[in-house]
């Protein structure tokens, strides 16, 4: 251990953030806004770390749906410059035997239950290390339902404040993982994809990228069904003009297929749900 | 275009921000706040503009109303310094050919797409400047979905960090305008006014001030009707005692006259909607 | 007047912030986020005080439900470092003869209308100083909707800025309170407490501490009714194992004892109101 802490210390040399003195710290959770939970993480944060700089990802991560936590982190951590330090707390399992773990991935820290939610992360950035944090030592001993303020923001100030990840905890090899990114291929030639999130306005979001639904394929008359209901129109962007098709498919922000509808909510038309599948059918 | 920048310069030196290496930047959506766009954006301003204060005017406006989108803005922006960087997205043309635009105005500078969310700007800061912004240099080619993490907030990190606005674009004459703010005076003297905006309390807000609806014209009995209810009740504040009429008008924070009811929604007592035209009724 | 002031004065010298050329500032309010109102808040502060850091504790307050932003204000303000401004308008009154406070209590400051937001604070914190706020001085003419904005950010812009609360008014000794956090103890050696505040998850957070209800209690067979239901179940946290009882109690993050169902809502359960009565039976 001593020697890989001492190699970590030299990486972040190399990733410090340019403005290294207010450390970047953001939130993500399903605690909502309405309550004094939010509040309290960040005063706790800004009691040790002063400095720091405090960015909402989200709050309305819905209650314990660890797979839209994962999505929204996925869909955001790169926006954010080397250095910055995630705090994702969606915790069905709270104060029960789960592990918490901290991990550095892809220049960034991430911090949070051992649940899944960084399943995306592992799967983009392989060369990552989770540490499971030594929680017995860090969180007071009254606090077992809000490891969000009794532990998790005093790790992230601590590590904001330049603590090394290793000395927080040991190095495991086993992270909870969600289900894979990658979309299987079926024998026949097609696709069976998934529904990975379906956002405020209403639009699917699939595992679909790029590189699994080529421009040929589409030109070779490619079609996706869910629910019975068949999606063969590909738009550039929301307000393209053209033949009027309810539904169409459009290439997201986050780099995967969406499932559209224009000025409408898609996944109210197609009765979709988050996880669900939806086949690609490639070929004639 | 030469000699007008060398003015604009000038300009700013004398509404420089105070804190002027923390650039104050203002955030206007209907992103809503479950999703990873209004993170996005963050991320993006705070890796070119490190020490930019963020701070959110709502991500919540109704999906692609540009109307509450202006009156927002209009209702909000005389409360920021000098200086502010105002970025507004309720964008329901993304990636179609509208234009983008850089306003200079009252001392602060407005970024997002020409389609009227500026128009009240435009209206009260006469001498204002836009320029429409060459996104073909600016926005990288895969993007034809998230221009507010594209396009708009990149922009903003540039004049934060020193960028002139005429730099990055030409001078337009011409931006996309909602209806006047100003009423309509009618030939038997009423006034034909509307309603702007309806608030998170269901306050209805006209387009009707202290200019055109003076202490004498309610002193002589004006009266408001809306969707066959009549108004006749005129209160200074919300709390006021008085008579027992459910509905009242009384002068807004933003420098409107409101329908509000005590304690309750007016909206849906009147079955009221945003842009309704309310008839002012003066004299007797 | 004159000797309290200096006193204060070195008292604050003591609890001064790590940081304090950034003053933390934080808000409280009904005032939902879709509109301007927040915005304008922040932009005014900013304009006074450029270095504040600000953080919201809510604005999804029940409109003008004084109780919960009292114990919104009671759950957060302790994670928050000495020298914390907390400014909380929720304000059934506003432009009515209701005083406006500025407090001294813990180590922070507390700004706002007087109507029983503070109580929890006085009832904490016993040794608080209370000063009505001259607001005929501080609050611009035509401002009789918005004290928020024309009057309460002012005031916390002046003390982050310097200004002593004791200049800003004079002292009282009778701040408007809610009933006591403190149960009922009644002559059968029952307690009859109360629903203090309904979170996001639907758990019912009563006002039932550690002091009132011992292990010994809980060991002995206390239990606890409300609406017609029984709950005999303590639990440790929320996902602990055990038997299947649907509803359990539970010690919340507050402090306080919490009724609360694993995965469901409590308050939907047990058809719970805030402010209604639980009566904890204690021994056979």
């Amino acid at each position: 251990m001593t020697g890989r802490r001492g190699e970590k210390k030299s990486d972040r040399r190399v990733f410090a953030s340019p403005h290294s003195d207010a450390p970047l710290i953001t939130l993500l959770t399903d605690f909502g806004t309405t309550d004094y939970f939010v509040a309290a993480l960040k005063g706790v944060l800004l009691l040790s770390s002063p400095a720091a700089r405090i960015v909402d990802i989200s709050h309305s991560i819905p209650a314990q749906d660890v797979a839209a936590a994962a999505f929204t982190l996925l869909a955001s951590y790169k926006s954010f410059p080397p250095g910055t330090i995630h705090v994702v707390v969606v915790d069905p399992g709270v104060g029960s035997p789960r592990r918490a773990i901290i991990v550095e991935a892809g220049e960034q820290i991430f911090i949070g239950p051992d649940n899944g939610s960084f399943s995306y992360i592992f799967e983009r950035e392989t060369a990552f290390q989770a540490f499971q944090l030594s929680d017995k030592e860090l969180a007071p001993p009254a606090s077992s339902t809000f490891h969000g303020r009794d532990l998790f923001a005093p790790v992230a100030a601590l590590v904001a404040n330049g603590t090394e990840p290793g000395e927080l905890g040991s190095l495991i090899s086993d992270p909870v993982r969600l289900p894979l990114l990658e979309p299987a291929h079926l024998s026949n030639g097609n696709v069976k994809a998934r529904i990975l999130h379906i956002d405020h306005f209403g639009n699917c979001i699939t595992n679909l990228t790029r590189d699994t639904l080529t421009p040929q394929m589409i030109e070779a008359g490619a079609r996706l069904t869910l629910n019975g209901k068949t999606i063969k129109s590909f738009r550039r962007f929301f307000a393209e003009e053209g033949e009027c098709e309810r539904l169409f498919a459009v290439w997201g922000s986050a780099g995967f297929l969406e499932l559209a509808a224009r000025n409408r909510s898609a996944a109210k038309i197609l009765n979709a749900r988050s996880g669900q599948s939806v086949l690609l059918k490639t070929g004639k």
